[in-house]
């Protein structure tokens, strides 16, 4: 009898545990990947390499720019607890420093964020490949944004999100090919000719995308 | 001797198929799925049920609307073959019949498009998943476009295309929850309320997104 009351007690708990909704989630704290960007209103592309790190709160982007028939790379790296940002271009060994004001934004689902539906990319029929993927929307107060995020249901990764701003800028945000952990950690510190440079009193950068497409 | 030479024989014909470019694919002639479609220009929104069969050139598409406080489900059955669009409205038991001159287009890789990159949704982290797709892009005569378009390299099936109008319509079409096979195939045959209604003289659909986004 006991046994039956055991395996009825289990069942419904692990029914209920099924109905719930996905919870929030928090990616791994040090990871690699790339991020496609796209500006609608501009008609502005990028593929750029990023590299984070939630426990120093900072983030690397490799950006890559055509200019002028000719490619430039320039270095990216946020220092969020310091409020400085480092633009460093490694082909001829110089760097800038800016005030950088942003509050660290952790890559997850916010707490408050509305959950709004599951969805398999691909298909999970055989002889085809899928991947399960958890959809939410929400707003963030500072810069004013709507946002509407995609992250995996197994180890909670990025895969896409659209940002609205107040201006009607829609911003499209795509992660790949992510990597759990970071190859070189020295990526998150700035090179040595940049020891020297002084912070700008003429120039800042206010948030992330900010920093990115200008 | 005649083994370490078939060895290494098979080994260089393994290698040698690593290096190749993905080829163009074809979906599996029966699907069903979800769309979610993006105008961009207009912030025209929708997600759309889908039923795809290749060997009878048809699509079935259930368009949801939020109009005026009402949620109206139309349902469109587009028989390429025979040049015939249906719009049908089930909660009336009313239709439509207009002619529909567009080319079939298949679930494919056009053999003509170019291969662009390989990327991976999500990751092949240890305690994480994700999916490898690869990305292509090309040009259609009719309707002029201009295409980017994701398929998965295991199943060759659609995840993301963007598609650019000669109007500067920047156009974006996500497909999700895909199953192979069709549950009911019924779904391609106009329900019989529809048999005694006349092709319309006035009207007509031009292609996929005017039918679907009117």
């Amino acid at each position: 009898m006991q046994a039956v009351l055991l395996f009825t007690y289990s069942l419904c708990l692990a029914v209920a545990s099924l109905a719930k909704d996905p919870r929030p989630c928090k990616s791994p704290p040090l990871l690699e990947g790339r991020l496609a960007l796209a500006i609608l209103k501009e008609k502005t592309f990028a593929v750029e390499k990023f590299a984070y790190n939630a426990f120093d709160e900072r983030v690397h982007v490799r950006v890559l720019l055509d200019k002028d028939n000719k490619t430039i790379y320039r270095d990216l790296l946020m220092l969020y607890r310091e409020g400085i940002a480092f633009e460093i271009f490694r082909h001829n060994q110089t760097c800038t420093k800016v005030p950088f004001k942003d509050p660290w934004k952790p890559m997850e689902i916010p707490k408050d964020a509305k959950f709004l539906s599951q969805m398999i990319i691909g298909s999970f029929s055989p002889s085809a490949e899928g991947l399960l993927i958890n959809n939410w929307s929400g707003e963030v107060a500072k810069p004013p944004l709507k946002y509407l995020i995609s992250f995996t249901e197994f180890g909670c990764l990025p895969v896409h999100a659209w940002y609205d701003t107040p201006d009607q800028t829609l911003l499209s945000v795509s992660f790949f090919d992510i990597v759990i952990g970071v190859e070189d950690p020295n990526i998150f510190i700035p090179p040595s000719f940049c020891d020297k440079v002084e912070l700008s009193s003429e120039r800042e950068m206010t948030n992330f995308f900010d920093a990115l497409m200008r």
